[in-house]
């Protein structure tokens, strides 16, 4: 018998989740798909057995709350006997007041409601689903865990805008996401390799949302995403950098309401938008269509600049980290980013590339490159774990 | 006697010129300032010394083509015998089909005309002035030399945006500004360190606009201004690369009218913005007022993180050319932004630096710096020249 968390990360149509055990270990893990249509909740085992499998073909009207109890009825039985401690959720914002995991409450919910112009898209979301638990489980605790708060040590010229000091005070400022994934990567190389993990590392973290961060000595220095999860490396369906000007154009020109530019930038860009074809890096990298050549191409060009202008926030480079879907698994994608990065050290062994190292620069190399998985699902389990039992 | 031309800088509210030999020697330059107010036109010779200065107090209903018209009787009678042979223009868009100098006539000009959604703020202008001359003297000839111009040669990777394709048909692409100051910049450089222009060169153009270009021998291969000039480098009054969410928060959640998030992003923010007190890069370096430091400091950081970007497009750097108001005249700035580039090679003699060079990296680094003064008049003059007497 043995004490678990249940982590969260809930959006606006899908709820994925896992159960890890104090221990570390996780238990299970499953997702809620196609909310709001004909939600489907899936479940399996560390092995991948599936272990829940329920449709609600005609399920449009349920809530978040509806089908978090059927979610948490399951828990609590797979537990079998052991204890549901508390819940962890993924919170996208924690704007400046929340650098840390929390205990969520009324009054932090409140504050983090005020947050939601910062993050319209996710954090409606991700307090829905809190507020969801407890009325189902009013007892049980709920630890937040913010996608922004390891960029906290941030220095001013990387958190602020070139905007008028109105805006900074009201909080349109540079915060940064990801966060989990790269405190996660942070405490993995520093196992791994800690002498250069004290030093200057970039990493990668490339899925379907992408993003860099620039890390001294294990603490965010610079970051390619900004106020909102759109800037920076172009993405699945995001454009990424944008020069304002086109947000303008399409305001101005197109006469398009705001709710339709903001359609296009974050849902019909990217990899998507370029190809033409598809918003899946495996898809595109399988394809001899010149417009997906040209979406990968394109991906690989901004990437690579992108990484190069955050080495100015550390003065060089000692070692680079891809992680994420694409970022573990995209050979190609790795390769000619680090093709483009040659003159700041970067070079590849093709062999342990292919086969994703973990480390993948040639032997001997100053500069260090690795493939190192991610899992923010495991670092809000230790910190959700941390606060409860702490 | 020899033949000469204009060369005409068209504004919303300023018309600059020059008036060069065709052998290349300035003879008189000036401006016409305050149009659509209290005209003042004032012209000096090659020494400074001012020829003409005449106010038109009452002028608030003044056009372009009511000003020119003493430009033009002014030219005329300065050239004493003299024969002026053509206008130069300065016009901000060629889009894709005028990538060279062009004479304009009524097909020409109706094709600049349908550029002006890509430049709303400057081509109209521009165009006036030209309409403006074809009124005053239908038979001088006119030549439109493009801003864009310069950077037709960059690869698909620098001119896509990541947008669906329909964008990029109806021309909203990168396009790059500042050519023409580029252009002169990599004549200069090739004619003093032929060996290194021949290589891989990042020329800043830093003014109350500001930009940087990659260049491979001579030609832009990448810059840092985009589909508009608000792209890039931090400016004056513009913010150069912004995260498109703030457009987005600016239009969905403060709800404020596009042409009111244009002027903030054009007009309020950059410099002025930051600080609070200023655009002009001299009075910020001159206050010790905290905000006035943080606008010089991010101003610093987003033009080497925008350079680091660009050696990206060229594989490595051997040259880095300063030039335009700032990049001229603040060494300050330019040691500034070297010291966070020194990983990249950048190492500057600081005496040479304070003395503006023309050379101002350390003896013997591979890596050369240089200040080079810009000439954008020269440019246009020497293409119409060019152009008229070829």
């Amino acid at each position: 018998m043995a004490d678990a968390v249940l982590v969260l990360n809930a959006g606006s149509s899908s709820i994925k989740f896992a159960i890890v055990e104090t221990g570390g270990a996780r238990i299970a893990h499953g997702q809620i798909e196609q909310i709001g249509e004909a939600p489907h909740f899936q479940g399996f085992d560390h092995d991948g057995k599936r272990l829940v499998d329920r449709h609600w073909p005609d399920g449009a009207t349920l809530s978040h709350e509806d089908l978090l109890t059927p979610l948490l009825d399951w828990a609590e039985a797979h537990l079998e006997g052991d204890r549901l401690i508390g819940v962890g959720h993924r919170i996208v914002h924690g704007g400046t007041d929340f650098v840390a995991p929390v205990r969520l409450d009324a009054h932090t919910l409140a504050a983090l409601d005020r947050l939601t112009p910062l993050a319209p898209l996710h954090q409606p979301h991700n307090l829905a689903a809190v507020r969801a638990i407890t009325a189902i489980r009013p007892n049980l605790p709920q630890i937040g865990c913010f996608d922004t708060g390891f960029h906290h040590t941030m220095p001013p010229v990387a958190t602020r805008l070139p905007l008028p000091a109105r805006y900074h005070a009201a909080g349109v400022r540079r915060y940064g996401f990801h966060g989990l994934s790269y405190e996660f990567i942070a405490g993995r190389f520093a196992a791994l390799d800690p002498a250069r993990a004290a030093g200057r590392v970039i990493a990668a973290h490339i899925g379907n949302g992408a993003s860099a961060c620039a890390m001294h000595n294990g603490r965010s220095v610079d970051t390619s995403m900004g106020f909102t999860a759109l800037d920076g490396l172009m993405m699945g369906t995001r454009t990424g950098a944008l020069d304002p000007g086109v947000v303008l154009y399409m305001a101005q020109h197109e006469t398009l309401a705001p709710d339709a530019i903001s359609h296009i930038l974050y849902s019909e860009a990217g990899l998507l938008g370029v190809s033409g074809a598809s918003s899946d890096m495996r898809v595109l990298l399988a394809s001899d269509q010149p417009d997906a050549r040209l979406a990968v191409d394109l991906f690989c060009h901004r990437a690579a600049r992108e990484i190069a202008g955050l080495t100015v926030a550390l003065g060089g480079l000692d070692a680079l980290i891809f992680t994420a879907g694409i970022g573990e698994h995209a050979a190609l994608v790795r390769r000619m980013i680090c093709d483009k990065l040659g003159h700041l050290g970067v070079t590849l062994d093709p062999s342990a590339n292919d086969r994703a190292g973990p480390i993948i620069s040639a032997p001997h190399a100053k500069l260090a490159v690795w493939v190192i998985p991610t899992d923010e699902e495991a670092m809000i389990a230790c910190h959700t774990i941390a606060l409860l039992t702490g």
